[in-house]
């Protein structure tokens, strides 16, 4: 094989990713274990919620035309005839003149439009003095007003977040269907490897990605499967592959960031089944490889962390998401840049950048170094259509 | 008491829930278990890291001088001596004239003080061509380049990301120290609530309360202990507070939004403890208590949902970050208020967003709606010393 690598455009291994994703089977969770967890259909709303009008305040549910011209000086004045319960409900009826005590959250009686706040009454013996004018449906929550009853409240592929869940709950949904959570084997290779346990000797490193792709698995909901340092020989690590294929969803494979490794891995691919990328324009992560061996995704990850870490980030993202039915979730955020950061047209960089305040200064670390990696507040993309941005132009940086 | 709460600033709820924050004990996990936890001591580097001095690239091992003034013309022709492999500690030496071939990652020989791209550089029997001039120390990671021996690299109080653990894996700690979590009992208060697996009848709705406390519980790294919709009766409460008291670290109860409830939940806390506030000037939130019972942290929450989250995140989380010894973390980003934003001067409000690029647009729903809680951002915070924001202000959002 060729040392220069046929590169394709990051769009392009996008679109592989999206095209050789499988889509994973729906399963019912309980709500209490759905957070973080994808939607594999829409959830509505099936009835009106809330199923009632209700008082947001504290104070007496009245009729407003009972309050017309009120104030300070000339309260109106108001025949108290009960009080509403939490949870009754039946409320009873105002007649004009009337009010009933009612607490927050309380059912609003028949005939009552409105409720005056108890800080601006007065209750004296039968007569409540309303010291306010009150506008009809002042106070309340009407029926309805959160959600009505055949409401989209959550698409497919939401991932739930904490908020989710209490709304999953006001909506009735304690059974939740969700995208079965993918699992992700996990090979280190090299034989400069060792297991972070044990003290280096001289030409050994200690296997820092194994750790890094299963913190990257937890934090995108995978279930990680760990299958250890391989040796970069052509048995074990093809061994580990049809081993890893046959337990997992997709399995990513780092290091192998020397061209015979490289080669080694791409070449084991191609015989057990077919490699769709070896090289993308994308620094770091040009010799990144995805393949296929029995429609399980393989992801040939480069060998130094931080490559590693942004190959998982602007590609591996991509796949889980077509997985899952779920889109991409990042957060970015504006920056301003705080020096010039060149880049070669016809290349997508991701620059790990610190950010102070707006200001996102680049960290051009060497790539075989980790520091960059707990620095960085996260990525600068630069598309591949740009040379790079200017001191102080207006950019987006995606957040670790 | 009055129906007049007495309203304490949000710095001194700070204050106090700080004060009152009880520290959790230290233990160790296995760094596999470690991502998202709260180290209990800084982490440093015990060696330099990499403890030897690497090629980045696929490439010759040479030293710098015999290369001046090569080019595609005039390359330098160099004696091949040898291949070091990957792992190898001994990567002999080379001389003048010489050069090694190098992987990846491998070590550099003694006296070679740089690396020649392959890319660049042409084998040819013994000799190697190369064809470009490579500066003294090009394409090589220096020993200790990554870390330096006792540098401080996790400063103690880090909430360990992904990224963190393979740093903590390259530092060879696999057994991390970090805080326990904290154990939140969550109570839901109110005659009006039913369990989200039941339909509501007339005046009830769906406890929301609980599960959205359990999804906070969950993003804050905190394991939830659940004791159920309790009615708004003195004995019940009690009990189930004594009970939560006893076997959490902290607790949480929500509901008690009207007065009568509010008044029996801090009776209750004055009664088996302290209460330290009743009232924060805060909203949503003004209902707010912050007590102790034998030391454990006792929080009333508002009933409603949004009002909840937002005591949640605006003073919970100091709470926990306290117990935790770490910072409160907080994603915020710069925005621009779409709309202007009234507050009353000497109350800190908490305004739920939706962000469009850049534009933060105010949702002013009814706050006893929980469909802010799903179709907002994040928070925008106006401090107490402010009357508002003017359209157009340059503001930050808090996302959720």
């Amino acid at each position: 094989m060729s040392i220069f690598l046929e590169l394709i455009p990051v769009s392009e291994a996008e679109e592989i990713l999206r095209k050789i994703a499988p889509s994973m089977e729906e399963e019912a969770v309980p709500l209490q274990d759905a957070y973080d967890r994808v939607l594999s259909r829409s959830a509505t709303a099936e009835e009106d919620i809330p199923g009632f009008t209700r008082t947001v305040v504290d104070g007496y549910a009245i009729r407003a035309a009972d309050t017309i011209g009120a104030g300070e000086a000339m309260p109106a004045m108001l025949t108290i005839t009960g009080r509403v319960g939490m949870g009754e409900g039946d409320a009873g009826h105002v007649a004009p003149g009337e009010c009933r005590y009612v607490p927050t959250g309380a059912v609003i009686p028949d005939g009552a439009d409105a409720a005056a706040m108890i800080e601006y009454a007065e209750e004296s013996g039968n007569e409540v003095l309303v010291y306010r004018a009150v506008a009809s449906g002042e106070n309340l929550t009407l029926r309805g007003d959160d959600f009505q009853k055949n409401d989209l409240v959550f698409p497919a592929g939401r991932r739930l977040s904490s908020r989710d869940l209490g709304v999953m709950g006001a909506l009735g949904i304690t059974t939740v269907p969700v995208r079965r959570k993918p699992v992700i084997g996990i090979i280190s290779t090299g034989n400069e490897l060792i297991s972070p346990d044990k003290t280096p000797g001289p030409g050994e490193i200690r296997d820092v990605n194994t750790y890094l792709c299963r913190g990257y698995a937890q934090t995108r909901g995978l279930i990680p499967r760990i299958y250890g340092i391989i040796p970069d020989e052509r048995d074990p690590l093809e061994e580990a592959i049809r081993q890893a294929v046959a337990e997992c969803d997709l399995v990513c494979i780092s290091g192998g960031s020397s061209k015979g490794e490289r080669d080694m891995c791409a070449a084991i691919l191609a015989d057990l089944g077919t490699v769709h990328a070896h090289g993308i324009s994308l620094a770091p992560g040009k010799p990144t490889i995805i393949g296929t061996i029995d429609d399980v995704p393989v992801m040939g990850l480069p060998g130094h962390p931080a490559s590693a870490y942004v190959v998982l980030v602007a590609l591996c993202d991509v796949l889980i998401a077509a997985m899952t039915g779920s889109e991409v979730t990042r957060i970015t955020v504006p920056a301003r840049c705080a020096s010039p950061i060149p880049s070669a047209r016809g290349r997508e960089d991701y620059i790990r950048v610190r950010l102070e305040g707006r200001d996102a200064y680049p960290l051009f670390g060497k790539s075989g170094l980790t520091n960059t990696l707990i620095e960085s507040s996260g990525l600068l993309r630069i598309p591949d259509g740009r040379e790079g941005y200017e001191k102080g132009a207006e950019v987006e940086v995606i957040l670790w």
